[in-house]
């Protein structure tokens, strides 16, 4: 039987917004149609993004159902069990993740469309294709679509300990380009442990937002701050627009600061400083190259990981050990958890383990 | 003597920002040097442009001084009286406009560089000369590069009873596209009057500001409204971008509202409507086509006047005529009503009287 979590919409409708009820349920799991392939889930990771699919706040929903509710989880790296007929360029034991959101990634076997994957190179560390769709390649659009950046100049973002954030700061190093990350206030001895991994993998500044908010001048000065990259909105957002330099411009990744804060913009922001506005969706960014030169941009963001030139977050993961229907709780611990969303966490990783009655019952 | 109004900084520095001394001066005036042009002006309308200016917070600023002080005034016609021995292309009757901002047009002589100034065709009206650089172009810019607007989709404005607003509306309509004039709460009898004038021009819907805040859901109904363009700020330019479809493109002109107003930004604006947010600068637009191209839709425009394809703004002008010192304070005294910005009242257009004393002493 194929397990996963969905989301009750109903239950979410009678209890209000924000009370969605996530289940653990099982499905009987047919084999591939034609242009099908069944696959089974090796690692999904738990983000932000998630969060907001859970709380309905996500423009993109989740395509897949299962009697009327949500199937969750938009990242994670499968591996080919099986193909439909009409399918001739995936074999059993090749390597995907979702070539789209919304494909239910929190389950442990499926049957899904071929073009909902892509084919992924093996890779040294199955932890970077399950974040590759929703942290790799944003922050790889991030640092190349979203402005003109040169050598020398800087991006600022918040939410600095956040995996994409992480990843945006290698690739911002990759092209000269520095980095001002923006974490939140927290005790002495986790902001100079953090401090510490961000500055090894390249960061160029690491603020807590008290220190931004004091000392702003001094920290930017001299400083070019072309992109702001806001993850958290409202008062944090607002610093990153106030560091940026003239004609910046400013991203909004996310909300994480909730959806009852609002980023008050005055009158010179945009007329005096002429900064750009705009919002970040890296489906929109991958849906702008073709697909040839998607899998070609997979491909060389594993052939990077593999070469040590790329690194997983120094700030880790948490293993939430998928155990099928009697360790489901775990799981379902490890996304409500993730929801409260609290200060320093490391990233909640599921890790499906392959249990003898889920291959022999798919 | 050249009469000239000017802005003296000193005195503003002293007195506060906001408390700016405009004064009517005299200034003896010299024959044209090599690459000057000698000009008498004609007409020069005083823009809300203008009051950003004087109140130092448009970031262009005045380029010629007098005795240290800012000569004010950014738009206008000139014909040219002499040229310097370089100018070959210029002759004395020419019409002539500024190629960019900062001009000081509030003088009634002036020596000027030749690549300040843009030669037009002869007119029908001065009064379209006058405003054409900061208001025709500047709303043929919103219309043709500030967003993909395809027949049947909305422009919405608001400051809809300005001059800009009034060309933006005839552009709009050249092209199929729809306008939603927003115009500020005033008593019914005049706001019927203005109602009046902007559907002769072209508009589809004009509203005021309370009717768009109340009855929002039915006057955009099935309406797509691609580009909001924002003279206000705060509360009226929140309205506008509450308005704009999903992907639509806010543009801030002005703060017309002051600046002690915010826009509130809430957090799906720009995540969950993908909606741009940017400042619209006509010399920047201008500046992104060549001096051939430049040069061509001036005389493009002046045809299309000519032709009677776009009208002057039936709102109208009201006359405030420039008859030397002893009539300084008519001019001064149209400025400081101008800061004020009342409702409704008409565009006041400087007219340079032909004086003796000003031709004899050039």
């Amino acid at each position: 039987m194929a397990q996963l979590i969905t989301r009750s919409n109903e239950t979410m409708e009678n209890a209000g917004v924000g009370s969605p009820s996530i289940r653990f349920r099982k499905q009987e799991c047919l084999s591939p149609r034609a242009s099908e392939v069944q696959v089974r889930f090796l690692m999904a990771p738990i983000h932000p993004l998630d969060k907001l699919v859970i709380g309905g706040r996500y423009p993109v929903k989740p395509v897949y159902k299962h009697m009327g509710e949500d199937i969750l989880g938009y990242d994670g790296v499968a591996e080919v069990l099986a193909v439909g007929p009409q399918v001739d360029d995936l074999y059993t034991g090749d390597l995907v993740i979702p070539s789209k959101f919304g494909l239910g990634t929190w389950r442990n076997v499926a049957s899904l469309q071929r073009s909902d994957l892509e084919k992924i190179p093996r890779v040294k560390d199955l932890r970077f294709a399950a974040i590759l769709r929703v942290s790799v390649m944003p922050a790889y659009f991030l640092v190349e679509d979203m402005a003109t950046l040169r050598p020398g100049e800087y991006i600022i973002q918040n939410a600095g300990t956040s995996v994409m954030a992480q990843m945006v700061i290698q690739f911002a190093r990759r092209h000269g380009i520095k980095t001002i990350n923006v974490i939140r206030d927290r005790d002495q001895a986790s902001a100079i442990m953090i401090q510490t991994a961000l500055h090894q993998l390249g960061a160029d500044t690491v603020v807590t937002e008290s220190e931004l908010l004091h000392n702003a001048a001094s920290i930017l000065e001299n400083k070019k701050v072309t992109l702001a990259v806001d993850s958290v909105f409202g008062h944090s957002g607002r610093a990153l627009m106030k560091a940026l330099s003239a004609g910046g411009t400013y991203v909004q990744l996310g909300f994480l600061g909730g959806n009852q804060e609002t980023l008050d913009l005055e009158p010179n922001d945009i007329f005096g400083k002429q900064i750009v506005l705009r919002a970040f969706r890296g489906s929109a960014q991958l849906a702008s190259r073709s697909l040839v030169q998607q899998q070609a941009l997979c491909d060389w963001l594993v052939h990077l990981f593999n070469e040590g030139q790329i690194l997983l977050p120094p700030l880790g993961f948490t293993d939430v050990p998928w155990s099928g229907e009697n360790g489901a709780n775990e799981v379902l611990e490890a996304i409500r958890d993730a929801q409260v969303g609290e200060l320093g966490r490391s990233k909640p990783m599921i890790l499906f383990e392959m249990q003898e009655d889920s291959v022999d019952n798919v």
